[in-house]
């Protein structure tokens, strides 16, 4: 579907959760017989949800529950938890903090403390001693020294995270992080993102890439398309990332898990994920709006801290309730925020969709959102 | 219309009531000449307007009254007129319950009274007596007990409904819905939905079905599209079904008549729904909003009774005039919601079409509702 | 460019003025030199601009300031200056009623008293003692026994308009209006309409009409479309009909101009009504909002006062200036509603058109407004 | 993408900076070693960012800063700097006049006083005593006069600048502007603009101009639409133009670079503006609303002063930081208005873009921005 948008510059139309619906065909299934587990290397988790490596969405606390929960949060190995012995006051100080200069407050709290491996190996065990999955991400520029502490200390999955992950990096001032060689000497699955676009997905599988996070600026209207221009929509990203997926497991027998990170605001968004290809998603505000999370009511990305560039603030998100009730409710607000998982279930249900590799074969179709639309669509809540 | 979503997904477009318009032709009938009346099983109604089994839409007396006036009502049989004797007290207490907490309020009404047999006999006499066609719904899980009481008591038409309703229904837990079988063994027609999609509207007719519900959630910002990701745009549903109908009526001679439910606001929507295939429509808030309604001003969905999935409020409706006036006016209001009836004669007869069937053939346009148009468009108004 | 919306059913995309701009090319031409003028039967208007017939924007007065500007007004032969002999007291009485209960208030002053043939001659013949073009309209059902009177009076132009004006009406109850024999048997250029689309225009041309006014319910979001679901957006509608003009004009060597009437709200639309294929354009709510307009500030449409289904009320249109300003500047506004000949003149010299037949020509391209663009366009102003 | 508008009208779809996005690929490359600069003649700019000749926005004192910065702003020779002696305390004076009138205030500001040869060899030797380089802008109506003093003075670049400027002029009234002529004789380069289309760049490359300004009101809701009904989305406008550079490049050997200017907001646009084809960007109100801009706070366009037809007023755009912050950051907004050339290098490491040549390759979708996004697009900002 591509077009001319000027001379010779063509362009592919792309579409975002908005802009897709999910059709029911000709056979349901039983809610209860629905199967929504996936597989990373050997583990299995029971939900397709990761919790985001947000310091406002992650501590050991969160990863704890979410583990006995049937999902996987991932803690930032460069955010505060790996900075500060006492982070849950230093994060409580963020949420408390007024609203005028909280950037630079946040800004400050980042620069000040270097990134501890003795830290690092801290939460990790108190996760570990829990009984818990410990994921943990650090960006190129710090994997391989925050490795070595989180492998000593007994992580389970390790993420390598950027704005945009590649394989290929060139610089004149810094040698290229080494993705095949970091995947292949890691005891543990490494999880690799984010990533958009065929070629740059099986570039990152064929370095050995346990799982890719897919995801590059996906909001329609989000900081990364005002600073940078950049931004692909998530049901395309997914469909594209998805497809080099299914090709390299069909040439090399290896199945790559595509998770879907960014732009998910809701049940639908999830169910619409899995549907272009996912097999799992990453939440953060969703999360963050948890009882139990870091600073409750508040989140803010890893760019804010950005001294020149940041792109982002602290926002609110609010308390929704309890990690459990989020994931499995039940829910008391109908905007699809809460009981997650339960929603997917209905909707796979619906789609007669057993389990996610069938959801991923759900019917799709183009169904814009219109802003005159949805104010007295009462009655599509009266049937159901 | 199929597009590439990305990788291997692809999508068609579909459409939605405000994306679409009428466009008149060489040749324009008198109102007084438009015949809108449709058939049902060997029943004729007048108007090709049904109102929708919600609580705060039907009572037997809405019943009695839309039977008067040329349509039919469906009283739902899962709803409060089976739980309680003296169920416009109950009815009423929504009304005047306060918003904070209301969910919960109705959750609990529901959840304490079990649905009573001689109560659905009850109610059905009172539709009976009055000299009044009744039509009652029930879901598949309730249809066959609610149908041994409906027909004793002398019902007309069975509505089998449910958010996705098909034939074929996959469970370790619980049999199949005999949908066959029912629609075989009832002495009335049985109405079955609600569907999308023309394989699935083929199975239903295949299986008996005198006549089909369209509409999946239809809105497009609508709660199903946001729990679910769920929701095809009511244009397109129609017009699936609608292909489904005529094929089927060719091969077979038995017409069933594609009844579209769901996301109609305004006269405008009744027309176009007709105009893309369907017999008839089902119409809930417009219809709570007369002054005969069960709990004047208010309306809610009977999945706002989920208990763990809430997908639905009470929301108010107002209340824009009797029932009379509503289908057939006078209209004192301009924004479509009034003397339905009179707009729909007067767009067939400004499209040329004589009845139903011909207006099922009228042009339609893609013509989107732009957010920027329509302030000042009041020259529109001018000269018609 | 036809899409499937659903099943079997097609539909064209058509387009409104907010999805389409002018481009200009490599040929400037100096605005002193373009001319605007156009011709209707014999008659040569200096501007193709017309006032359209609402009580709220024409009355004797502005039917001589038009002529004398150079354009032409066309006066209700249905509306107060034809049922009232003060119709100016009653014009106002409606500018100063409340807002509440206006609509009743207006259907009683039309259903009082009947249109008297003598207040047709009497308005007539102040407009032509004026020395100013006089011309009037009626619909399919009073214009026989308007045009009488209206013809005894000097009538210079006759407009038969009706929301659909086809050539063919079927009817059980009254005889068609006979278009080709009303045409033929008239002293005067008969404009017929609203129409759209090719085949209508077509035959509307063979029954001889002089000109043809282009619209019905052309507004994205507007009344016709919420009511009756009917509504071609205008730039489509023009397209169309243009065609059957140039096609019609080249088969037989009579020229027809084509009247886009309806939806205009700025100089914009003035030049893309026209690049659509436009000869002229009909104004309503633009002129009544000049400081002579009969009802300073106010405007309500012909269907506000039908008594079953209103579709329209009494607005509030403003006072912009005098009309002399409105048509010729200088603008005190920058939102275009004001010096739109000058506007027209230098569109059409920033696209080459040194006449409406080479504007007609015009490159245009398919550029939706886009709900979030516009806010910070301020540059758009620079260098102008 | 060639549509159907209506009857035998064709229109190209067109596409503006909110209706796509970038899209990275498989490589990376280290920010630092992108190269951001251009050449313009036989001189190179540092960064390809120039100051609109806006009287709001460029002053000698912002045109030595911007060289110094290592971009180009163009002074207007037509404006106050010309017309006043103290051009600071009138330009203070319009910065402080209340909105009421504010038009009429700078319409007269402008007409009292004619333009003054010495004035603009004054300016243009204070910026050349300052090391910078001067760059100045004349209409084809003054621009022969007004390059004579320019000259004289030391002027190192002539910008000839109408709303559609372009090679053939017709007119009974005053001779065409010699472009050819002009560009010949001028010992300096001469950019000429604005113009859109392939054909009309052609023309203007022939003529001899050394850049191209592209943009004919390019925003989606802009005065211009609403006025004339002309506008070229961005996007759509540099490429066309692009691909006229790229051809005459080919066949000539000369390269003519494109200046996208107009409609231009934030760091996401420039990046887009360079990705369709453009050179450099042309920015007003971002650099008015530098501390150093002449009117702090406060920007106007040169056709707010138009007699008859203004199509612009003054408009607040607020004061954003130093214009090396807004340039080189550190930015303390995260909406792209600040730090412009630190997010397009970003953009272009992100892209895998070594220089703006290589930036024009960069992947594009079409990615439009939906009105119901970004509200909870907070995690966006999450892991950039």
């Amino acid at each position: 579907m591509e077009v001319v948008v000027g001379g010779n510059k063509r362009a592919r139309r792309s579409y975002g959760f908005d802009e897709v619906a999910l059709v029911p065909g000709p056979l349901v299934v039983d809610a209860r017989d629905v199967d929504v587990s996936w597989t990373l290397g050997d583990k299995r988790f029971e939900i397709p949800i990761l919790a985001a490596a947000l310091d406002g969405a992650v501590n050991p606390l969160m990863a704890i529950e979410m583990s006995k929960l049937g999902g996987l949060a991932v803690m930032n190995l460069d955010g505060l938890q790996a900075r500060y012995d006492d982070a849950e006051a230093v994060l409580q100080s963020i949420a408390d903090a007024p609203q005028e200069g909280v950037v630079g407050f946040i800004q400050r709290l980042y620069a000040e403390r270097p990134v501890q491996p003795e830290l690092i190996r801290k939460r990790i065990r108190e996760i570990k001693d829990a009984g818990a999955v410990a994921a943990v991400s650090a960006t190129p520029l710090t994997a391989e020294r925050a490795a070595e502490a989180a492998v000593e200390a007994g992580v389970d999955v390790f993420v390598v995270q950027s704005t945009v992950g590649t394989v290929r990096f060139e610089s004149s001032q810094v040698p290229e992080f080494p993705v095949a060689e970091f995947c292949k000497n890691a005891p543990v699955p490494v999880i690799v993102g984010n990533t958009v676009g065929y070629q740059a997905t099986i570039e990152l599988m064929e370095a050995g890439a346990a799982a890719i996070l897919v995801g590059v600026g996906p909001g329609h209207i989000c900081t990364s398309r005002k600073v940078l221009g950049i931004g692909v929509p998530q049901v395309t990203a997914t469909a594209d990332c998805a497809a080099a997926r299914d090709e390299y497991h069909e040439k090399t027998g290896r199945y790559v898990p595509i998770i879907t990170d960014g732009g998910i605001r809701n049940g639908g968004d999830i169910a619409k994920a899995i549907a272009a290809g996912a097999d799992a998603v990453m939440l953060g505000s969703t999360i963050a709006a948890a009882q139990e999370a870091p600073a409750p009511g508040f989140s803010w990305g890893m760019a804010t801290s950005s001294a020149d560039l940041p792109r982002g603030t602290r926002i609110r998100v609010g308390v929704s309730g309890s990690l459990k009730e989020i994931l499995f409710g039940p829910a008391h607000r109908d905007d699809g925020t809460m009981n997650l998982v339960g929603a997917l279930r209905l909707s796979m249900s619906s789609l007669g969709a057993r389990d996610i590799r069938e959801m991923q074969q759900a019917e799709m179709m183009v169904a814009p959102s219109l802003p005159s639309e949805g104010k007295s669509l009462q009655r599509a809540q009266g049937v159901g």
